[in-house]
């Protein structure tokens, strides 16, 4: 019995490495839509033997390093679990808080607050851990990915993105598998999601809207998303996603209409960001404050989704979160099994 | 051998499903008086055994979590522990710290400070642990149980309370434990335990006085209460305590006399805490620091215990507490077995 | 095969136990000349077979309690990931931050900041775990070594010292792990090292280059210590390592020459700390900013070594550190191995 659950994992592990054998999961895109299938598949066995799986522990002997500059619940707590469910290690440490403030420049001479340059940090740790993980999503520039491309460049081992300030991948593959378990048949292939904005009162970066849009097209669907005027996505970041349209047959409308969006939605999507003109932030979410999911939103859409940590009666009504169309709670669990599909698809 | 150890360690947790299904434990009467007997003894074979079972890993593949909004040393490190050595993986999360500020009250709109409410935050960490375990006390309100209520009320998983305002059951579990090694044939049934109030510079909560009387009461002893006016334990806690006493034989003395409280104890159980009315704390427990207990109160007394932190020469004076009567760090050491009872006996 | 491992493995740790049987690593002087060397060659077992060791749990049952009052990146990661892959449980306290403001005093009325008496909190810690690791590096006074000797006299587990202010015991095991690397056949008795001082804009205790010389002088090094005027290291310190020279054949040469201390040298080992007379510590680091370690100082040296963090073009210049003759990284690498060494030399 167990022989067989570890052929099976082992199986769609080889899978993921016949598509994919990058080191860097930054984005999401990088194992394509054929390496992201397989990892699903992988997601979804680990899913449905966590216990046994954990009994397996079938990283033994191995080590993740976790460097938080910024605070988390599910990413963390998702991570370690998984990482130690597979018999792994699990490292966890706060950059700035207990360890040494950073330097990422080049060329500078580290006589002032920095302590250890990233050149020096990114291979040490990763001549201690078999994988790391890095989450920093800076608050001032919404482009600024210093931190994790730093790392990206720097570190030997295998590098995943916790969430930097445009790219949230690990919550992309859930929300991948999340839409799967709705759609059917393990796939949302030409359904309908929506990803709508909601307000929200601080400027939020667009990590998480732009890892929807990549997982909504990886996985072929018929994305529709609505934001008021003065949020739109980053225009860079939405080219270089919809090449990826072709090859699984997704469709992408832009609106201006929530209502319409939402309607007949198999999930509606919120989540806050900032204004382009981050100035005019709270002045333009005050005056789209309307945008709030309700019930009507919800009217004939199937499922509410959101990544959490969710602002209650700001993004979404009382009503909906503690309604039957909610699945945040399955969806924060999905985080747990991509993430161990990720550990077991390099290391196993 | 180990096959033996094993089926001792599978029946005594056997021994406490039959009496007690409850997937709570926040005041520490809910396993009652022979569900609390059956967990003793598992915590027992535990204490025997604890490298031998740490190599049979009986929970490898389960996960706890851990989440503090206080600060801790022997509360977090002997669960981890206890957790680790039951071969299980443990998070350490600081409420506040590194995870989202918490909302807990209902209809909130939340725009301010708070970025999560409970009602998400206790599911999506029951989906990836097996147990939850919380410590939160408030400091302002003596009677506030918000947090640990709220994760009641949301958490999936079984939940245990690492220390609230009103109740600190494993130090209660733990004291038991300590109380019956020191009684003979595991038992202190119908022998004087003393607790008495000493001086404490901070308006401490009842948490361990309170605890300190649910386990003396759930082991049957002749306990005596010692405080000094306008210091007297929670009026509704103490009856609803007072209702095991029946079963147990129990004994309860209230009394403002220490001398008479401690007079031939097998354990005098020192603890601070704070004035009924709050306002007058440090001018109440000044006028009573004479209250600090030393060598006269321990004369004719068996054993010394206080659940640490301890503060020398307020609570007691180091002459006790260096002293050959004092069981303090056997008391802090039985813990690990009590948490890891309690974690085998949900999860084996 | 595993069979092989494990049998060379015990082999070794035996050997470690013939010539040191102290449970306190605290100055790195402690296993001698012999234990030393044992040691270091079931770091490299370790070294060469960390996963299969990692597979192999040797440590499995077994729970480490690493408590830090500093910033750490190298050595938490290092102590934990070895701790971990030993298949021991590791915890991680941060003191003063989630547990209690520790006291450290005799005889102390704890009436103020101070909740817990180190002479609690060492013993209780031991209770649960097999082994301590305590990081405490006071910035005051450079002497001052009261956090690791309380901890010292009060803890019944095996103590390590993760950085004091007179010791790094870790850092110089490693150091003589890397140094024997460049020597080649696992030494570098008779080599030329060279130990410079590099400025620095913080007054830093002489943890790091103390151990530096205990390390050299315990491998039988031809050790130079390079530093100006103002920034002689400890005389005691020095005067008490100097008792090895005979055994291992080490020689000392003291100048205030980086030239030609460099000159010819198997490593360049550059190091800041504070001037003796700390007031004037700014003043006189600004007047030596030439000490800071180039190329050409480098010239005819085969190799750069630096415990991290490092402060760049400060203590060093880019261009040696992104050099070919920088070993930091390997450096740091053999942080891990060492301390697995110790942990398996206590426990296995």
């Amino acid at each position: 019995m167990n022989q067989t659950l570890e052929t099976r994992l082992y199986e769609a592990v080889s899978r993921v490495r016949q598509h994919w054998r990058g080191t860097r999961f930054l984005d999401g895109l990088e194992p394509g839509v054929e390496g992201t299938r397989a990892l699903l598949d992988v997601a979804r066995i680990y899913r449905a033997n966590r216990l046994e799986i954990g009994r397996m522990r079938p990283l033994v002997g191995r080590a993740v390093a976790g460097l938080f500059f910024d605070p988390s619940l599910r990413t963390h707590t998702s991570m370690e679990v998984a990482t130690g469910r597979c018999g792994a290690h699990f490292v966890y440490l706060q950059g700035g808080e207990g360890t040494w403030k950073m330097e990422f420049d080049e060329g500078v001479v580290m006589n002032g607050a920095t302590a250890e340059h990233v050149k020096e940090a990114a291979p040490v740790l990763s001549s201690y851990a078999d994988i790391l993980a890095v989450r920093a999503f800076p608050k001032a520039d919404n482009r600024d990915e210093t931190v994790i491309r730093a790392f990206a460049r720097y570190a030997g081992a295998p590098l995943i993105n916790l969430e930097s300030a445009l790219a949230h991948p690990c919550q992309g593959l859930a929300d991948q598998l999340t839409l799967a378990d709705l759609g059917g048949n393990n796939s949302f292939q030409g359904k309908k999601v929506c990803l709508t904005w909601a307000p929200h009162p601080k400027p939020l970066p667009q990590a998480v809207p732009l890892s929807v849009v990549r997982a909504a097209i990886l996985g072929g669907a018929d994305l529709h998303v609505a934001c008021p005027e003065g949020f739109d996505l980053d225009a860079e970041e939405m080219e270089r996603v919809h090449g990826f349209a072709a090859d699984t047959g997704a469709k992408l409308t832009l609106t201006r209409d929530q209502a319409s969006a939402t309607q007949g939605a198999l999930a509606v999507y919120a989540k806050g960001w900032a204004a382009t003109d981050r100035e005019r932030h709270g002045e333009l979410a005050a005056k789209n404050a309307h945008w709030t999911v309700g019930d009507e939103a919800m009217k004939t859409a199937t499922a509410f989704l959101h990544c959490l940590p969710v602002r209650r009666n700001v993004i979404v009504n009382d009503s909906v979160l503690d309604g039957p169309k909610s699945r945040v709670i399955p969806q924060a669990a999905n985080r747990e099994p991509v993430q161990a599909a990720l550990l077991l698809s390099w290391l196993l």
